[in-house]
Order: structure tokens, then C-alpha cells, then sequence
């Protein structure tokens, strides 16, 4: 395996683009789909913003340095990213409030019929946040049909169907649906589509105006890199524009904000998705870190990450198998997203084990420890001697088998 | 008025307050009733929390640098300035997201009426949000009535009201309204208060537990100086906890996030306020910026702001009231907040030509300049010195009378 690992790696067109984040040394950092590296064009750009921006210009900056752009200009940044011509991305508040929005704008389009479809193994907030848009009208509800069933599903009920609620990528089994397939089933019952792109941007190569996708969402601090809690994105297809009604109708999301007009009137295109005054410091640096993408092909990107998981499940089948791991992520590269997930009954102490000895991975309940690879820094090497350490580990039992405490970050 | 601007300046024992913040030089900045300046404690905060939490500690550090609580932290924080015992206040999101949790738990608190008053001077995204809260729930109306008119309005009503939306501080006079009274009036209706604080919070001191308020929200970015679109805030009465019912139930907010359960259980207390993942970067320079509170007496910082505000309106009776403008700002402190407005029908031109003086203020529409002064860095002789030059300004008819452009930040 070794030797497969260093070709690989000696192979990667890629590689350079590693020395565009300040990873620490001795850590293997598998859990960028969690929390992406440090890019290292942050730190210049976010002193920036502080000392120069805000310390000197002071108000003016909201003009002069475009803060008050900044939603729409990052937002197409992003939608470069996910194949959404400019004009059609916005970005700032949380993936809930972005999913608050979308998934609200969603039913609406959509008046007449009572159900919004969502996935029964989608992110918690996600299946929060769709019960929350149902109470924003009598009668709606919220069925849960795992993407494997919507076909069925829709042709019983699609015509009562206003909204489907997928994301790409299953968050814990790394399993990557067919998104032209969900979203041409759910169109043909007549539905609108809202993609959750927390997992896929940034990561691969997407689709949203070819594929005619109605509304997305993201966050940024997962392949995006935005930092802690970045700000989130919305994506709404621009033949929506005229008729989006949003929930949360902030002041700058109107179409004179500065008139401070008594009564709201949305702006024209996506900009009537903008809320309140965003958090720039936030904004900035998700801007920045925006730059690793520049000259990079995404087809070229979810190759070396096919490339990467592969050999990542195949580490696992050889070393980790034996010792009582179940890989569960397909193998088959087309219904892969860009982390591996194992099973294993010990799965929180394992990933504690694993923190210990410089590999940093992260779980979710109960039993899967998450293997995150980016594409843009991860090593084909890095992942042999992350399965190494972890047989290491198993081998010797040398793990707290506790289950963790409430209320951690895992 | 040199000579007094002198005296007061001299006998200012808040003075040295001054230096906690990194001002430009030449600036006389009297927006930081829009934009509070750059707090000197800010940048090598947010430089360590980029640098050594981010790009070092990476995910672990949501629970070794405290990420995770720091909402709840930093709530605390602003809890001390506005009169809040610990474990009330939540900082995240912006204020229109914050209104519209805090308006939609108001009126579901009083689920049997269906008024919605508020104040039809408030700020636009104040107003917006009412409306938008009133679409949660049919049969939910929004009623538009002046603080002055309130006792008359409730004595005719009161049964039917559910909540009343009003900030102290008119955002354009500058006009005070009485907290406590206001209050009391709408709990005698049976009704719960909102209070936007965002011109109130850290310009004056604040008793929202003394008061019995039932919620509160304000912005993190005037008088709290935390930077561009700094996280904003959100109080709720530890009595309302259990029953609290936030429109929003994003992950955050959950009592057991990392359980990932399919169902949404609200967390006890006022962490069920919070919504997503906060920009944490943002947050951070916010819990930074709230140390130049360090052992400021919020009395004496309010009687500073109303000698200085005082010392400001006789000033433009003196210099500016033969040349055309208006004060409209109360001369009774007890009935003026922390800014000053003078109307003149070209305060558009006149701000900038203020600003290319050297002078920031700003305007708003369709008359009013605004002259905010903050006690922790404001001096009598920088507002002596903006009368001058805005005297200058007047009588050379130095500006510009074009109406402003639409869509600037002014």
C-alpha cells in the first residue's frame, strides 16, 4: 500500500496546492469536511479588514470597500463553484436561517400543495428547520422518504408534493445520490427542488443552473474554508426571482434599504434574500479563502478525491476489517461523496485515539467515525498512515471505550 | 463655548477611555452611533483566534477555545451592560433574525390575542420583521402606534394586544421614551414588550431584569462597537424559558445537538434562542470589543453622554439655528438618547461636506443629520469643532445640494 501511496502522491498535478493553507505540522487533518483548514490567505486579508477597513475608513467602508456588495459579490464567488451563473447566490447568516429561507420560498412557489418532502436521514437541522417552515402555513406537512424511495413516493402523492429537501451527500455514510435524477423526478411531479450543498461545494463539480435547480443552500466553513461558522449561501434560479417570498424579510432586503421606507418592498433578483446587516469580519475571510479555488479544475479536484477515498476504503478493507471496522461508504465512485465513514461500536473513543496520535478525524452517533479528505491538501499518504495508526490502535485496544459526554463538539 | 468645551474636557474622568480605541487620526468621529470604531483589544484577539485557534487548534477548538458556549459567553457579557442576570441573553445572527425570534415568541406567549403593536417610527427592519412575525400566525395584526399614543391606545385595546415592539431611542430624533413606563403600561394590558436596544445598549445604562422585560434584542455593531455587522443580541426573561417558542429551531438550539436526534427538543434556558452555527470570527472580535467596558460606570458614562449631547445642542442653538437647521433633538435629558439630529433640507450635502472636513456624521432621510457621540471617546471641543465647521460649511454654501444617489450606505 505504501507504494501505491507515494505514486499517487508523486503523480498529483494537485500537490501544490497544499502550500495554500497553514496546516499544522504532525497533524493529519481529516475532518475539513467539518471544519476546512486555515487558508493562508485569511490572515493578510482579515488584518486588513480590521485595521484598514474598519480602524481608518471607518462608515465610509460600506461604500468605499464594498462591505455592503459583499453578500452578492461572495455569493457569486460561490456560485462559480456550483455552476450558478453570477446574479443568482447570496451569502451570509447560518445554513439554518439559509435553510429557513429556502425551503419557506420553496413551499410558496408552490401554494397549493400541502407536503414538503425531506430526508429522514438528513442533518438534523435541516429536518428541524422543515418542520419550522410548515407552521409558516396551515396544513403543510413534512413527510420524511430517503432519496432511494422518492420515485415511488411522488408517484402516489407528487401532486401534492411542493417541495423536496435533499442533500447530495448523506452527512454520515458519505453516500452521493444522483442529483440530475432527484431533481428531474421531483420537477416531473411538479415540485421544487432544495438542494443542501454543505457537503458538496467545494468538493466537486455541481451543476445548479444546467441541472435547473430551483434553490440551494451552503455552508462555508466545511470545503469551502471559510472559517468557524462562516457564513452560509443561498442559491435561488433566477426565474424565481420575481416571485420569492422569503420569510424574513430584514432591511436589506429591500429594494431601497436606504430609503428606510415605512413598508417592504423585496429587492429586484437574489438580493431580496439578504436579511440583516451580515457579519463582515465573517464575510471577509470567507471571501479569502475563496481564493484557493483560482485555477482549479473541479473535475480535476473530485478525481484526485475518488482517487483518495478509494485508496482510503481499500486501506480499510486490508488492515481495518479484520479488527471489527465496517466500511459503509459505497465503493463504487459515483455514489461517493468525499468522506469515508466506518462503523465501529467504539467509534468516540477510537476518534479520541486517533486525535492522540496527530490524526484528526471526527463521528457521528452512534457508531461512525468520519474520515474527511479535501482534495486540495489531503495525501494519499496521509490516509495509509491514518488506517496504520488506526489498526495500531485496535490492535492494542489502546482506546477508552466510554461513550462521550453530552453537549461535546464531535 | 471654547472655554467651557475646555473645562469639561479637562474635569473628564472618562478621558482616558480614549485610548482603548485605535481612532484615526484628524477623524472627528461622531458615527459611532452607525459604526462604533475599532476597539485596540480587537486585533490581536481575532489575530489569535485566526491564527492559533483556527488554523492550529482547527475543530477542537469548539470545545478548547470555548467556541461552542460562546454565544451563551458572550450574551453574558452584554447581559451586564443592559441590566441582565447571566443565563438570559444570546449573541448570533443579526438583528432582523433576532426580532423575528423575539417577535415571533412574544406573540406566541399571548396566543389568544392578535394585536402586534409597533412603533410606526421604528426602524424599517423593525417594522418589516412585525409584519413578517404577524405571517407566522393567522389572524395576527400589526398596529402602528407612537409611544406617546400607547397608554391611550391600550386603554381602548390593551385586551386584544399580544406584544409591543418599541426601541428607548427614536433612531432619528434621538428622543428617549420612558422603559420603565412603557413597560408597565403594556404589562398592566396583560401584553409582553419587545425592546430594540441597538441605540440604547452600551450608550446608557440599561435594568431589563429590574424592569420586568420580557424580551430584548439589539445589534452588536453602534454603541457595543463590534465591528461591521457584528453578531447581534437577544434577551429573554428567565421566567419566559420554558415555554419560550422560537420560530426558528436551528440545531443550535437543540438540547442535545450532538445526538443528531430526528426531532427538534428545544435546549432549557436561552440557549433555545440560538438558531445555527455562529460566524465565530465575528463573535470573537464582538467578545473583544466588550472589554473597553472594563470598569466603566454606565452612570457616569450616560451623564458624560448627556453633558456632551447638551453641550452639542447649545452649540448649534448658538451657531447653526440663524443658518437654517433645526435641532429636533429633545433638550430634556432625561428625553434624549446618546445622539444629536439637526434638520436641514440639505443634510445629505452637508454630511459630506462634514466628512471631507474630517467630521464623520451621517443622515437620514428625508432631512435629519445625525451626530452620535459616544462617552468612551467623544470630547466637548470635537463637537465644538463640527458646529464650527458645519457653520463654515453653511455660510460659504460649501456643498452640494444634489439629493443622494440611491442604494449608498449614508
Amino acid at each position: 500500500m505504501s507504494g501505491r501511496a507515494a505514486r499517487a502522491d508523486a503523480e498529483d498535478a494537485l500537490a501544490p496546492l497544499a502550500k495554500r493553507f497553514l496546516l499544522p505540522e504532525g497533524v493529519i487533518y481529516l475532518d475539513g469536511n467539518s471544519l476546512g483548514p486555515l487558508p493562508a490567505a485569511v490572515e493578510p486579508a482579515l488584518a486588513d479588514a480590521v485595521a484598514r477597513q474598519w480602524g481608518t475608513g471607518l462608515i465610509g467602508s460600506w461604500n468605499e470597500h464594498g462591505w455592503w456588495e459583499a453578500p452578492l459579490r461572495i455569493g457569486d464567488a460561490i456560485g462559480r463553484l456550483v455552476g450558478a451563473a453570477p446574479g443568482q447566490t447570496v451569502a451570509g447568516d447560518s445554513t439554518s436561517v439559509q435553510l429557513y429561507t429556502a425551503l419557506g420560498a420553496a413551499t410558496a412557489l408552490r401554494p397549493d400543495r400541502p407536503l414538503l418532502v425531506t430526508d429522514p436521514g438528513h442533518f438534523p437541522t435541516d429536518r428541524y428547520l422543515a418542520e419550522a417552515v410548515a407552521r409558516l402555513r396551515d396544513g403543510t406537512e413534512v413527510h420524511r422518504v430517503a432519496p432511494h424511495d422518492l420515485d415511488r413516493f411522488l408517484a402516489a402523492h407528487g401532486t401534492r408534493v411542493a417541495a423536496v429537501s435533499y442533500s447530495p451527500v448523506d452527512f454520515r455514510t458519505g453516500e452521493l445520490y444522483d442529483m440530475a435524477a432527484l431533481t428531474e423526478v421531483t420537477h416531473r411531479a411538479g415540485a421544487v427542488v432544495v438542494w443542501d450543498l454543505c457537503h458538496a461545494a467545494g468538493a466537486m463539480p455541481l451543476h445548479l443552473d444546467a441541472l435547473d435547480v430551483d434553490l440551494a443552500v451552503g455552508c462555508g466553513y466545511k470545503f469551502l474554508n471559510g472559517g468557524p461558522g462562516a457564513p452560509a449561501w443561498l442559491y435561488a434560479a433566477r426565474r424565481h426571482h420575481d416571485v420569492l417570498d422569503t420569510p424574513l424579510t430584514g432591511w436589506n432586503g429591500h429594494a431601497d434599504p436606504f430609503a428606510m421606507d415605512p413598508d417592504y418592498t423585496p429587492a429586484p433578483g437574489v438580493a431580496r434574500a439578504r436579511i440583516g446587516t451580515p457579519p463582515v469580519l465573517s464575510l471577509l475571510a470567507l471571501e479569502a479563502a475563496l481564493t484557493v479555488f483560482e485555477d482549479v479544475d473541479l473535475e480535476q479536484l473530485r478525481a484526485k478525491s475518488l482517487s483518495l477515498t478509494e485508496f482510503f476504503l481499500d486501506c480499510a478493507e486490508e488492515l481495518l476489517t479484520p479488527l471489527g471496522v465496517t466500511p459503509v461508504t459505497p465503493r463504487e465512485g459515483a455514489r461517493r461523496g468525499s468522506h469515508v465513514a466506518l462503523r465501529h461500536p467504539h467509534a468516540h473513543g477510537l476518534a479520541r485515539a486517533l486525535a492522540d496520535r496527530g490524526v484528526v478525524v471526527d463521528r457521528r452517533p452512534p457508531d461512525l467515525l468520519r474520515f474527511g479528505v479535501n482534495a486540495l491538501y489531503t495525501t494519499h499518504t496521509e490516509l495509509l498512515t491514518a488506517a496504520e495508526r488506526l489498526t495500531t490502535i485496535l490492535r492494542d485496544s489502546a482506546y477508552d471505550p466510554t461513550p462521550p459526554p453530552p453537549g461535546r463538539v464531535t
